[in-house]
């Protein structure tokens, strides 16, 4: 989806850096730093508008959350929902997925998220998907010992090629919905997307764990 | 779904012998030499009454095809089906499936069919949905190397489950579908269940491979 400019979002983001770290070209930030405690760490790579890690946040206090976005005019209405009610364990970060490389460590994260990330149809573009083989490596990398990742989704072709890449690049599936409102999980929490298209077609959900043990 | 008894279906398939092989328990066939010649082989395993199989054995005639069905109500329609228009590269198998694993030797199958096999829904009944990893052991130990196995079914819940064991069991998917007739596959060849059920919802397929070379 191309963005809609939010006027001063850029400007509002960049008042409030103790709220959303931003996350340049070239740059290194040193992210876990901003995030300090004991808990879990979870990672949602695209958080849009932010209703799901907001949510999440509130839900489970005892877990940390780091919430990525690339555009401002996203960014921007998590940062209002911070301002207006603070989450000391959610950490809003403006930055493309592909930047995240330098920021994170190995074998840091307990879970990553991805909420309907942008299906990207044209075949140019295969390599921006974020289940693509180059991301799954990435991830790979990232998660703990026994950490997984959770896939949602309402684009049917963008969930098959997913499903192949997971089981093709040493990932094993370990839980699926093809219909997921229909198998109402009461744990599911909706993203501003998702509350709003799901009535066009089945939501797509799944989770999955590298299989290689963690040197 | 129970099978329907077809009077005197018992009798016409003993009456057959040189166009449906029957094996029973603890019996051992040599299925290989009844299916002479030198194309690659495909297995169908649950083939219904065999639309599938008729299809398929006239679109590609060097390709010899094994059918495999457990009810005589069944087998039965297929026998009819090879009596009025013989094919001399399909061969009909009234068996169990766990029988077969008597009477194939390893690396002998290019490709396996599971055509909308029996859900098995009640958990009780688990071990005997056609995708259970004994099974899919089973599977890959016929399998010649890079052979496949193509899974259609119109069971969400049992789709779902099998994604999850061949992710989990050393395949790898290579090509799936979630709505197989909205996709329009010239090639695909429907079974008697698959015209009747799919205007009630989407169809699903999967092929997949073993991951390890054999040896």
């Amino acid at each position: 989806m191309r963005p809609r400019p939010v006027k001063g979002a850029a400007d509002k983001i960049a008042a409030h850096p103790e709220r959303v770290v931003s996350i340049g070209r070239e740059e290194t930030v040193d992210l876990l730093s901003r995030l300090p405690g004991t808990g879990p760490r979870h990672l949602e790579i695209g958080a849009g508008k932010g209703a799901f890690i907001q949510t999440m946040g509130q839900h489970h206090p005892t877990t940390r959350f780091i919430a990525v976005e690339k555009f401002d005019h996203a960014i921007v209405k998590l940062l209002d929902k911070l301002l207006e009610t603070p989450l000391p364990n959610v950490l809003a970060v403006r930055a493309d997925a592909m930047d995240l490389a330098r920021c994170l460590p190995a074998h840091c994260i307990d879970r990553i998220y991805l909420n309907f990330s942008d299906p990207w149809p044209k075949a140019r573009h295969a390599k921006r998907r974020l289940t693509h083989p180059d991301f799954l490596t990435l991830y790979q990398a990232w998660l703990v010992q026994g950490g997984d990742l959770v896939f949602k989704t309402d684009n049917r072709k963008f969930f098959e090629e997913s499903i192949c890449h997971f089981s093709q690049n040493g990932w094993s599936i370990t839980a699926l919905s093809l219909d997921l409102h229909a198998d109402q999980d009461p744990e599911n929490v909706m993203t501003e997307f998702e509350a709003r298209f799901s009535q066009l077609g089945p939501i797509y959900r799944l989770t999955a764990k590298p299989k290689e043990a963690h040197a």
